[in-house]
């Protein structure tokens, strides 16, 4: 099935307790789309580019299989630039620029070949651009979903619950549920969001896995792969992103089962991007990987012979 | 079998964002020996009490089948007492008061009724202490656990190494993990506590779960049940050292699938101790409550039909 993927293509520049970079390609898309194309060969992308992005860039994704004709490029303009420091839990970090350039007036057109795609993954935005995209699709697709941040909940909070409301699921990490929610238990976090509208939640938490909330008190927990090394966090939410969806996308299943191996297929893909920077090993994975991966992460919390 | 626990009893004072108490029973041995209740018949407690502590916790206890026989009641002297604020998020916690009283000379005798014990648990004490009780042990339990804390790494720390490679299992949490193994790396900080002694490790990670780590780079990990509350998080390591000694020495089965179940029946105690202050809910469970309560954390991180 298809999958429309709309988010930011930016550069990043990252320090780590262990090294940094120059300006690499990221952006919230980038992830999505080519975590997303392990799974499906139609991933549909919609962002927006300065000129200053590497044609080379554009290429691997359409190498992939991905869409670009929704990828607008801005040729005098520049693209958005992120520039963040990890501390040294590797848990939390700094932003240390952030130049939205063409983001700042980014208008996410759908091409015609776009329309009638059946699931769609919104990157964080600002939810009025999130939410144009969902009034511009004419069809409604099967399954909406959405990554947002804290910055939306103190700015735009209204917008942002508009956009909630309009959506099948969201994803967000636990302190970002905390906030939107006003509540500390996860728990009473989750049932207060999906009050807000959306069926599904996940609540991602890093290095201590995903929860995944449903109808009539469904819960899952899917832990994080426990890694030698991690190397750079940087786009590992939307590498599950990605990998969730595009998971989704291949096997058309919202039963809450198919749910649980869609987050176990993007704890995966997550577990792989952050073992390098940026998107280096998520642009060179193989099929045969990422399921040794996904059993990897189901025999983790696997418990043979339950009790009685 | 039969499960001796050897730790600290206490009393607690004991400050959450939400409530506090005054002194309340508590100490490592308390809530393992209760744990360990549920699962055996046969748990023999070692401890030191002052004149002060109350003889109906005292008969709690043997109410529950625990052998109060290695228990010393030191008549003229005060019992172990400590005093802590928990923060905002439950998570981490200021201590305001430690006074060790008995503790701080406690000689730990083994009656001779306790000789041939099958499974050992030893609660966090100076190293020392913890190593005198393997050297009076005659027979080699089947397993010797213990738990530990930063304290000793940074005190004793040659004392707790001579002390750690005398035992079969350790339980710490992460961040002790990684002040013990200089790793920050979880998998790495197992390896190198691995080949310390132990061939049995596990990593409490409080409300993110727990990892054990044994052969054969085997890993698992359980998750934490998610709350609507937790009220009072104290107790709730040694509560879940009980629920998975107990379960050990209940089921006697060492192997890593044995052990999973284990670490599920630790979670399941742990869930309970947290959801009131102290001992209150850990004192009044059946084995139903136990049961489904297990079953419960089964499932949450179940993936039902795992990937062909």
């Amino acid at each position: 099935m298809s999958l429309l993927v709309v988010g930011s293509m930016a550069f990043d520049a990252i320090e780590t307790p262990f090294s940094k970079t120059d300006k690499i390609v990221g952006g919230a898309a980038t992830y999505i789309s080519l975590a997303a194309s392990y799974f499906t060969n139609d991933v549909r992308l919609v962002a927006v580019v300065g000129g200053d992005f590497p044609t080379e860039s554009v290429s691997d994704l359409q190498q992939r299989g991905i869409s670009t004709d929704g990828l607008q490029i801005k040729a005098d303009e520049k693209s958005f630039f992120w520039s963040g420091r990890y501390h040294n839990d590797m848990n939390s970090r700094d932003t240390l620029v952030t130049e939205l350039n063409v983001l700042g007036s980014f208008d996410p057109l759908i091409p015609d070949s776009y329309q009638g795609v059946r699931y769609a993954m919104l990157g964080n935005l600002q939810p009025s651009v999130q939410q144009s995209v969902i009034e511009r699709l004419r069809e409604r697709p099967t399954l909406i979903a959405m990554d947002t941040m804290n910055f939306w909940m103190t700015t735009t909070p209204q917008e942002l619950a508009s956009t909630i409301g309009m959506i099948d699921l969201l994803m967000l990490n636990d302190e970002e549920a905390r906030q939107l929610s006003g509540q500390y238990s996860l728990i009473r976090a989750a049932r207060h969001i999906r009050q807000m509208g959306p069926r599904y939640l996940i609540i991602k938490k890093g290095e201590h896995g995903a929860l995944l909330f449903g109808d009539n008190d469904e819960v899952f927990f899917a832990p994080a792969l426990p890694l030698e090394e991690v190397f750079d966090p940087t786009g590992a939410g939307d590498t599950f992103a990605g990998g969730f969806m595009g998971y989704l996308a291949q096997t058309d299943d919202l039963s809450f089962a198919n749910l649980k191996r869609a987050v176990i297929a993007g704890s995966a893909l997550a577990s792989f991007c952050v073992e390098k920077f940026g998107t280096e090993q998520l642009a060179q994975l193989d099929e045969t990987q990422i399921l040794s991966r996904m059993k990897e992460l189901i025999r983790l919390a696997h418990v043979p012979n339950p009790i009685a």
